[in-house]
């Protein structure tokens, strides 16, 4: 049973739920997380005429329809299309955290996040930082990081929302052992193989020490110890080639150093069909790559192309 | 006139010259920089048959031969393919060297610049740094910056060859301000429109100052700066998505805080064609967009489209 959180309200997430299910590429084992009376407006408002059934407990899920998880927190009149609101924004938060509740619980294997917006959310709490973080938190977890996947690129991150100054600070050995092994064991169950190569830092990866020490004395130690525990890793690559150097083939998955070095390659081959993973937590949590985008929302014409990918891979990781 | 300098001989630069001058893709008016015994052996080796002219001034040009402006540096036994070589590197300096002088003398118009081997050289001249910084060097300049560019693509960089943490310190608002002056002057030669964007330094560009500082106070005073003066700037804009909406026609360069912010996009999107220009100098130089190659030296397959793009590019330069 997979669980999706339906996301802010004011944004694409709900259209891009009733789309997919329409399309009959939602899975059937699936139930969503969110608000009841949200989504019969939007499939109001889009024409759409699915077929909904509401329950309160996921005992109560019955094939043929579209069973939503009614947290009832929200009611039509709340909703202010492609606005940030605090109602709207604590709803959407609160979604996650139900969600992750019941995967900890084992009555959902597996959670697929729809786009919150962190301005909403941070309307109602101030110390709000991520979607990813407000999960981990609820897991008890501190060693995990995000995956991003297509199938062309799969990229992991040492460190993802921090200035590149801090981020350059978190460059330390055990951190890129960590997130080292995190990859080997995502990627065993997405990819026949599990060749993992490891970015480096700087430019041509410092070019011998000549540009910054941390490719020598933070990542170098940290692949030789994957290394000799028998894991089929190299690095520190040159930033610049190792990524098409993946997408060639001849990797399965690149450990990068920051947030862009994994993001820009990952957007520029994948724009809407990426997938975001949470590595380390002991549920499975895959999202979308892409955000509210208020502009568009109601419209009918956001992409479900990253949601659908991002339900499949929850599968593919719940049975990997 | 155009001047090539032949690059580390015990590389792929001589063979790329000559395969391309038998493709017909050399421009006619053009010095090839250099040793002639080499090029004559390289010719041999390749079993090529070109009809070379060796001059010893630039006077002495004539169509229908490929010039060689013969340093008469190294005979043919210097030849160590695919080797680091003192006496090669040394020579590869030189012809550099030589070029410079003769377009700041303006006898040529625009030095195209085929690789050196940075370890080779520096066997010679231990405080070597790079092509790039030599010539900028002689030209006696400081204010200048490497653009990449492609037909799908077009980058400057604040910085190049330094650490990332060195890299960060070097995100200052006047330095920004004088990219982005080069940047659209050079694009203004190369596409018919000047729309610039600036990549922002930080995940997201800082999300307004949640992650570090620079973005708003940097980068974003040198935008207006240049916008105020009536350049068609914007930005910070968030690193992982501004390259694709270069791509997709929005844009037309984009500055780019650091190395491999600008050159993971480039390799990614134009591997081999992709040439390497220094803006800011008093003459026009374009480079290769790879190095010496030497694992692949002298058999004949190595790439002669980021060199061919390089000629092309240099004209387009000097016309413009």
């Amino acid at each position: 049973m997979l669980g999706v959180t339906m996301g802010d309200a004011n944004g694409v997430g709900p259209e891009i739920l009733l789309q997919t299910y329409q399309k009959k590429m939602l899975p059937p084992e699936c139930v969503v997380i969110g608000d009841y009376e949200i989504l019969v407006k939007c499939d109001e408002m889009l024409d759409l005429q699915i077929p909904f059934r509401r329950i309160t407990s996921v005992d109560e899920f019955q094939a043929g329809s579209l069973n939503v998880y009614d947290m009832a927190l929200l009611q039509r009149n709340d909703l202010e299309v492609g606005r940030l609101s605090q109602k709207v924004g604590y709803a959407a938060r609160r979604y996650v955290e139900q969600a992750t509740e019941l995967a900890l619980a084992g009555v959902i294997e597996a959670i697929v996040t729809l786009p919150i917006n962190k301005e909403a959310t941070r309307l109602s709490d101030a110390t709000f930082t991520g979607h990813t973080e407000l999960i981990a938190g609820i897991c008890g977890q501190t060693n995990y990081t995000m995956m991003l996947a297509s199938d062309r690129l799969i990229v992991t991150h040492v460190s993802t929302h921090v200035s590149l100054k801090g981020a350059v600070a978190q460059v330390r050995a055990k951190r890129i052992y960590d997130v080292i092994r995190l990859t080997e064991a995502a990627v065993g169950k997405l990819r026949p193989q599990k060749r993992i190569a490891v970015a480096g830092l700087n430019p041509h990866a410092g070019e011998h020490g000549a540009f910054g020490s941390e490719d020598i004395d933070e990542i170098r130690p940290a692949v030789e110890r994957a290394s000799q525990e028998g894991l089929d890793v190299v690095g520190p690559l040159p930033p610049d080639t190792v990524f098409l150097q993946a997408v060639n083939g001849r990797y399965d998955a690149v450990v990068a150093m920051y947030h862009d070095q994994g993001h820009i390659p990952m957007k520029l081959l994948a724009f809407d069909s990426g997938v975001n993973v949470t590595l380390g937590l002991q549920i499975i949590r895959t999202s979308v790559d892409h955000g509210t985008a208020y502009d568009i929302a109601y419209q009918g014409i956001a992409s479900t192309n990253s949601f659908q990918a991002a339900c499949q891979m929850a599968r593919q990781l719940a049975e990997g």
